[in-house]
């Protein structure tokens, strides 16, 4: 089912080269005032044809609101439809795929499960669809900073380069409540020779988003089968080419003896709605349930399956064939991924809030 | 809410010290003969009390079958409730926990989230529950035996030896089909080593589970938001202890490029149910749906927080106080996961198949 | 939440005044190809404006589907977006509503739920939504008939006049298999006249629809709390107006014993997946279940509140006012209740099959 | 699937014969404190063997909580799980229905659904199931009594004899808020002697239910699908043998005029979180959401088909044959479904209020 949570729920449909997509927002607050700067900016962020590094397809991506928002912009408490139109299609560019089946993509397994697929650019298997979650996901980010709750992601890692561990290790050491989640220049500007180089290759690289939430009061999530962390994971891996999720000390959880990784209550700076400890080893999340603390969280992408070189392959009748993959696409996932971690994380967060 | 699945759903209760836990089984197909002889094993492998590597509590697990089975042991079609008696009870070791939280506990949390906890062994936090997971994968398990699904897993890493990456590699070239996924008997006496020392010093240690999913045929999954990872990553993250999920190539797939990680078809092994890959970095999985290949994922868990030490806390009044832990605990957890991992595998790739 | 339907499932969205109203269907089976004159012909039985009987709101009611349909009108097995332009928005005509509550009305209960509404022609209470429902109810319609599943429906009351009653006894004695569901003329013409005599006073009247489904096998619904007379009974009453709903024998259940009333079946005309039954009291479901028989039953609509005269009630201060409501109504809502009550049973059927 | 509510959610299992049935009540507030007195005067009501009017089999009912209450009887927010040990089992009174279908039951749709099922008094298809609501509404009931919310219910009508209309006109014209809803000592007497006759001659007969909800206030439903009224229905048509359900003026609503039947606003008894009308039509319900006023309902059951009388029927080989139905039954299951409305409206209204 295209559905996503529970009490604030994202239905969406689209595919990649149909007339539109969108979706329905679903147990949004009624009475809010929404910012449309503000989600222009967000869209911004996710939009294709914005640079060397992100795909070329040219998209305004301007979602158009149907319902559930009165004129002077405040929610109704009714389900928001909008839709966003697709402008640049050029489904001719794929019809090379309409009988042959790109590796590591969905093609092969849409067309089992369903007996049909949409070969134009992915169908909805592409990951035009997460515009749609970024739209659902900036009206989330803005309610929850009505509540004090703010997100943060960037790019960790790119290919081999990675600052992820470095990052992660100054989150578990609780920084300053000022701190902000940004990948340093030199960093940006080392992911970007990478991603360059494969691109000139018509190659691709893999990479890690970051997140931080903070501001989320203790007392949220579900203790046995919708942890707080169960749900941002499942929430995490709905993004297309996500392959891992680790939270708080995650997958270096190993690394570290039961006695090293205590985050000892800090009685001297905690009080009553607001418990501290020393350190953040759990990510801000215990027994499923949110303590206070920042929560964080990596997700690691792979690398884009559509490179530009020929690749064997097999068609609809599975004999051996070769493909030489066009369209517009990008060198590195995860660049974009940025703003979509973002928005799944607030659409899982305000969900289980309200 | 305590209830896992749509299709075939488990719905659970029990605290950890409280007269008994159980649950309800729901969807589960009619017409098929249990083998309670197996069950009995599954169970036993979760079982506390069954060695030096585990916690001492004694507990036989027997499940009391109430409903939804024929005398003949063939389920009805009907909801499967059962129960299994807590009989090796000791709150009274806990008492010290009624006004102190345990750091990296669920004590602080449950107890803000509800004003009340059960404090006696964790309550409803206790890895305990998971003895209901396992008595409900252990007929998953059977039932996707019946139709040529079956699951795999063993321990990886424990501490800081680990041979995780060595089995994933191994997995990603695709073995021989008759593959069995085991942990070495040399790895084995390593990480028991490790354990035993951790346990002297009344420390813990965390460890990392693979598992291996094979006979799954193509087209099991949905497309957006219920990729078949995300239910499979939202179940591990459901386990107590569980700190990041990681499928096919997973965490490493930033260290190979597009090009590199391509699972080329293998037209000359293909058949119409039957389409093979030279590679599996996928782990089985593309678009979020099964593509027929093997499924593999690994689940790392935590050192348990239960550390037989003195160590500094707060209490319920937010004061400093200090608190040594007593009770009967595991070393490390990851141990006694394997069943459990096992267990939620099924339960999803049953409830996604049903 | 504005979803409704588990395997098959409609999430709507949709103002009676704002730019559009519209729906995603999801869990549709691909590979069936639409029948677009046929999804007209549904549409055109509830459009308004058609005749003296209905509002004199104009609307096309035309569906402009977005995505999971292939160019070929093949569906793809993706959710199926689509939208309904409002055109014939008179917004004005309901100035005066923007501070008043009109009696039996929604307006005061979403005032009090959301702190907002939208005041003009009632905004999402309005039965303008069920323009979203008899698009998605219409495919389902056709996909059911591709499964030799027909549902019929018809009004057999208005007012004080009523042939329910006959025609269930009708249905209970089990009439030939080539029974049409449908108004006699004679009763048509009387019905026309009390809705007319009452629309020239101003006033509206209430009705009866009543429906019939054939072709349904044996064994669809849920033992205990998703009967499948649950079920429909909650899509019944999620209809606009709608006040009553009774299967089967229904609320005359009191005026037959036990022995009168029984189904006796009929060994003579039934075989293994055709069992008869020589009457059918029971509606064609026992236990929740249906047993193969015809499924019938009456849904009661209350009269329309929107009446054209003068009446008294109170403004947003709680003080007394008096209202004058204009706007273009319906007489007998029961009149374009007819397909809905269709719709909603085709969506209710297809789920609980799918 | 077994389960009931979102919120508020109850999951139940058990054979009427079967060792236990009982179930798991999830999302139940914490640090309420139980009244296991009055919880065993409701289990009472619905308790078998109390009395000429009800079937003989002897059950104490006495429910066992395992979980989710401490010591001190206070709910502590995690799973309540509880069984009822079936003790007075007679199997052996069915074992002429092993292989005959009873007419009216569920044994035909539940062998063809599930391909087997437990023959021993109708198995999970009996009436015992509603041990389990009773239970669980029990323990809704007082909390929704300590949220100001009381729910009434009392038999109106028994065959042929019937003073529901009279209770609803009365219930319509907004009775003092001190009204109790029971049924008068001479309809009672009345509806004894009907069913003693029917009894005597080994028949049964149907009746009608009416319940009063007192305390609600506004907002509480949703505006399109989950309607309160709609979740009513839903609720009330679980019940076995339920056939019809009507809310407010209801089935009647075809004798009056629009203009007949506005509930007037009177602005002079309401403020702010209490308005009044004059009448109550609408039932307390206005466009799926409470207004504050009684919420009442009907809801009508078919007489059961268990006679003890011999009928024809016909076997698994569906050849024909007589059969003598034997064991303890209702001869107006009506009667012991009082309490069951309740229980079944308390968990409605509980889980749409949290």
């Amino acid at each position: 089912m295209n559905s996503f949570g529970n009490n604030l729920r994202i239905t969406t449909f689209g595919e990649s080269h149909g007339s539109a997509i969108g979706g329905i927002i679903d147990g949004f607050p009624s009475g809010f005032k929404i910012d449309f700067d503000l989600l222009k900016e967000e869209i911004a962020k996710r939009r294709p044809g914005s640079g060397e590094l992100v795909t070329q397809r040219k998209e305004t991506d301007e979602p158009e609101f149907l319902s559930g928002i009165s004129s002077e912009g405040v929610t109704l408490g009714t389900p928001i439809g909008f839709i966003i139109r697709n402008n640049d299609n050029r489904g001719n560019d794929y019809n090379d795929l309409r009988d042959k089946y790109r590796p590591n993509h969905a093609d092969f397994t849409y067309q089992y499960k369903y007996g049909i697929r949409d070969w134009k650019g992915g169908g909805r298997a592409s990951a035009r669809e997460t515009a749609n979650w970024v739209v659902a996901g900036a009206l989330a980010l803005q309610w929850l900073a009505s509540q004090n709750i703010n997100i943060q992601a960037c790019l960790t890692a790119v290919g081999s380069v990675s600052i992820t561990d470095k990052i992660i290790e100054n989150l578990i050491h609780v920084p300053s409540p000022l701190f902000a989640l940004q990948t340093p220049e030199k960093a940006s500007k080392h992911f970007e020779d990478e991603i360059l180089k494969a691109k000139q290759k018509g190659d691709s690289l893999g990479g890690v988003v970051t997140c931080l939430i903070t501001g989320v009061r203790p007392g949220v999530g579900e203790p046995v089968f919708h942890k707080l962390h169960a749900r941002l994971a499942a929430a995490m891996m709905s993004i297309n080419a996500a392959k891992a999720f680790s939270y708080g000390i995650g997958d270096k959880a190993t690394l570290f003896s039961g006695l090293e990784s205590l985050d000892i209550f800090d009685a001297s700076i905690s009080d009553k709605d607001n418990v501290q400890t020393r350190t953040n080893f759990s990510g801000g999340i215990q027994g499923g349930i949110s303590n206070g603390m920042p929560i964080f969280f990596n997700v690691t992408f792979k690398p884009t399956p559509t490179v530009l070189q020929e690749v064997e392959t097999i068609d609809r009748e599975l004999n051996f064939t070769l493909l030489k993959m066009k369209g517009r696409h990008d060198p590195c996932v995860a660049v974009r991924a940025v703003p979509v971690v973002k928005a799944m994380a607030a659409l899982t967060v305000a969900d289980m809030i309200l």
